[in-house]
């Protein structure tokens, strides 16, 4: 059989600070779209990427993480994203099947089964879905909210990065919840989508704000319930003393700090003691076990229209770099994906 | 009935960074020893008051804490204490009876029935040990340990302020629990007392120490499961790259913060998500209903000789400001009582 080619987007080199379009590079491989005898790989075409903050760690050079393994220079970037298999190594999986979770950024991979995520089942949703509302970000929004929170009617919740691809859906899961929800963004494009398509009460431009903490009190005199943590540093600062007794803060991500070579010093973590704050950080791989449940509970909402969705799409595996680095600017508007190839 | 003498501990102002004996002053009141008809207060003799580090954060002039009323100038200071009843206005009570609880620092007092935790049973003990093994602290490490962390055998556990009321207690619980336990504490006698008496598996004296990061790693190179967090600040930042995954710190105080009027910054909080930590902060008031509970658990404990209790005991309310103020340089080796009246 004969190779064909395989774009790839790899990385240049380790990156220090903020991630620039040229820490990455698109080169031509080329694929033999066969899976090696005795292998059990599972060969997948692939669809759409996501592009998501915590990718930006995996470009350091030093640290270990345990949750997955680090860029190396030379190699593609590794993510979620929705494939079709080509061809499969493995009895789990059959040629056509659509699935969801860990593959590598470009055009064909070569993958073991076990860092593919769920079949994909339901396919009158948009199939990019699944690199958001259907996939890992919606399963976050839904763990760190749902479970870690244990919300109540009438709580107050606050969202930072809100209408990014979690805190969209944490805002609406609070709102279906019988909360308050204020959600802070970085432009007033997204406080208008905030208040307006995603049915927040109320949202602010935190660049426009310069005192954080009169902020807060303002839109929440009585303190805050639930603080779902995307950003950390001085937003994480400023919530602490604004907090109330018994509060919940589930550390979903800090992308503010992900760039910064010292990160940002919080101050006010004392605060924990006498107002009993649970700080939880969690990674959603730990709960999806709760996936088919997580299913159940959202694919009504989408259908019935309870839930929507906010995606920015960019055409083409060349685009992606461009894509990626636009997270930690806040280019983007709703989830940030990236199409390789027509379903 | 004729008044007899109530001397007292007063609060001078409000202070601002480290207390000095000289923001307390002792007076002699007066006190007619009689519960006013139609009051259901309780009259108490005090035997044993308690110095906790807490309490510096009611000397501050403005933030309001939900816990505790703040103290306020000319006013005795409040806190835990043993007393006795002389009369009582409250059927729950009657003279004779000892109790532990909220009281005042001066030799007589009215109090609120509320305000006392519980009626002193057993007497085969100290009766100092109320304002600490069997009392706040007591119960401090109990909760904080048990029910927040769950420890499981073979756990790496870390504690500072270790050779303190609640932290002797918490190395004491890990050890009965089969963890490896590491203390640190502010002086050689403190370490040794932590290695020789109290049964730690190690400790160390974290002044002498100038890379607290590299301390940790030496003392737990597999990492650190449990962090029984008692100080804040610099210590905190030094833990967390050292935690383990699914790690938990109970956050029951921040004695190194207390006394900065501008709290060190900790910078290492991402930590918390990609090891799924979880920080909490606690107040044992929470958790009195599990008190009977703990006696039977650690009344034989004491009885068998399988936990020691240090104190460190001051006679005379007029050296009690002294022995205060003493928590915040590291003054006391153990839980700091001050006698005030023989039984």
């Amino acid at each position: 059989m004969a190779e064909v080619r395989n774009k790839k987007v790899v990385l240049r080199d380790y990156v220090v600070g903020f991630p620039k379009e040229s820490d990455m590079k698109t080169v031509e491989g080329s694929i033999r779209l066969k899976v090696p005898e005795g292998s059990n790989d599972v060969l997948l075409k692939n669809l759409y990427l996501s592009c998501d903050p915590y990718m930006r760690i995996l470009m350091n050079k030093v640290e270990s993480i345990d949750m997955h393994h680090h860029y190396t220079p030379s190699s593609p970037l590794i993510g979620y994203g929705v494939s079709k298999v080509m061809e499969s190594g493995h009895s789990d999986y059959k040629k056509g099947d659509l699935v969801w979770g860990i593959t590598k950024w470009e055009e064909y991979s070569f993958i073991s089964p076990s860092q593919i995520s769920f079949k994909i089942h339901h396919t009158h949703v948009p199939l990019s879905y699944y690199t958001g509302i259907l996939g890992m970000p919606g399963m976050t929004a839904y763990v760190g909210f749902f479970k870690l929170c244990s919300p109540r009617k009438g709580e107050n919740v606050y969202v930072s990065a809100a209408s990014g691809a979690v805190g969209q859906l944490v805002g609406q899961f609070a709102k279906l919840s019988g909360c308050y929800v204020v959600g802070s963004a970085g432009s007033r494009d997204k406080v208008d989508l905030l208040k307006n398509k995603l049915g927040f009460d109320e949202a602010f431009n935190y660049k426009e704000e310069s005192d954080l903490n009169a902020t807060l009190k303002r839109y929440f005199p009585e303190g805050i319930d639930i603080y779902f943590e995307n950003v950390g540093g001085k937003t994480l600062d400023a919530v602490l003393p604004n907090m109330r007794l018994h509060g919940r803060i589930p550390v979903c991500g800090m992308v503010s700090q992900y760039n910064l070579t010292q990160p940002e010093g919080v101050t006010n973590l004392a605060h924990l003691i006498f107002k009993r704050i649970k700080m939880e950080g969690f990674l959603v791989t730990d709960f999806y076990h709760l996936y088919p449940k997580f299913l159940e509970f959202v694919l009504p909402l989408i259908k019935e229209g309870k839930v929507v969705y906010v995606e920015d799409i960019v055409e083409g595996l060349e685009n992606a770099p461009a894509a990626l680095v636009g997270l930690y600017t806040g280019r983007n508007v709703g989830k940030q994906v990236v199409v390789v190839a027509d379903e």
